[in-house]
């Protein structure tokens, strides 16, 4: 691994002498990883996540701009419902993020400028709680999907548990909450 | 009916003469609904509305100053995935509305004012497809509930097909669009 990493990042730096060497590093995908799990966790896009139940929803301006829906599997949303967190094993929430996209059509109708909509979906992003295999990231495993594939940066993946694990414990590391 | 009206216009008229004859009339309920039903179209909550597919997510800023989530019975979620519309008789959406609120708790984490979340319900929208009983209507009825109730404002629920009307035919008097 070492020794495809070095290879790599010399490759790297005879096309640009100003990439730093710990950003490819950190770019390349674990071994073993194809475009259907996500690097470190091996976490993919599970079969019916889109007919899931509704969570909640969110709107990130910003560098995200998106708004985003949340949904849960029967696990996640039974422990939602009833308020039991820590989520059991086998807890699945997907977040779904598109372009936040001003209507021009619903304003023209309502007469004002008031109306943001769903765009064309930006990226998917899956946590899987497994107390066991994710042990040392709070028993949550992360992904990263666009177009159906996922996202190699070990970079991305990575975010994901330094950011959620800044919430309180009462949310065990999630950031939604179930929307009545 | 008009004589229902007229004496309690004038019931009003004596308690407040600032009170317009018409808003009186406007905002008086159908003789025979109760706080389940919606005045005109008689569309009432639907068993288990909150677990439905989920459609989209929208934004609207301005008066209502929501984040909602809209979700669809399976005979209308078929006809969006499959873009079959118009929608079939039976088909149902629900729009769930909520306080738009910025999360100080998710900018803390993020370094940046970027994030806004869903807060209390305000209320929640129904529109159920039956051309036959709501032929005037384009096909659909109409409710807004509040706490589970019907809001009885006339002026609120003929509100809804007014605006849905102005839509491009091909959308069938629907504003939300399927996300992928």
């Amino acid at each position: 691994m070492m020794r495809k990493l070095f290879v790599l990042a010399l490759i790297s730096t005879s096309l640009s002498a100003s990439v730093p060497l710990t950003t490819v590093a950190e770019e390349i995908a674990s071994p073993g990883t194809d475009d259907r799990a996500s690097p470190v966790f091996g976490v993919t896009l599970p079969p019916g996540y889109r007919d899931w139940q509704f969570i909640s929803v969110a709107h990130e301006a910003g560098n995200n701009n998106d708004i985003r829906g949340i949904l849960g599997n029967d696990i996640a949303m039974k422990a939602l419902k009833e308020g039991t967190l820590p989520f059991p094993d086998g807890s699945i929430i997907v977040r779904l993020a598109y372009e936040y996209v001003p209507s021009e059509r619903n304003n023209a109708i309502f007469g004002r400028e008031q109306s943001f909509v769903a765009g064309a979906p930006t990226n998917v992003q899956i946590e899987v709680k497994d107390s066991k295999r994710y042990a040392s990231t709070g028993g949550w495993g992360y992904g990263q999907f666009e177009n159906g594939k996922a996202n190699p940066s070990l970079k991305i993946v990575n975010s994901c548990f330094a950011c959620h694990a800044k919430l309180p414990a009462a949310a065990d590391f999630v950031f939604t909450t179930f929307s009545k």
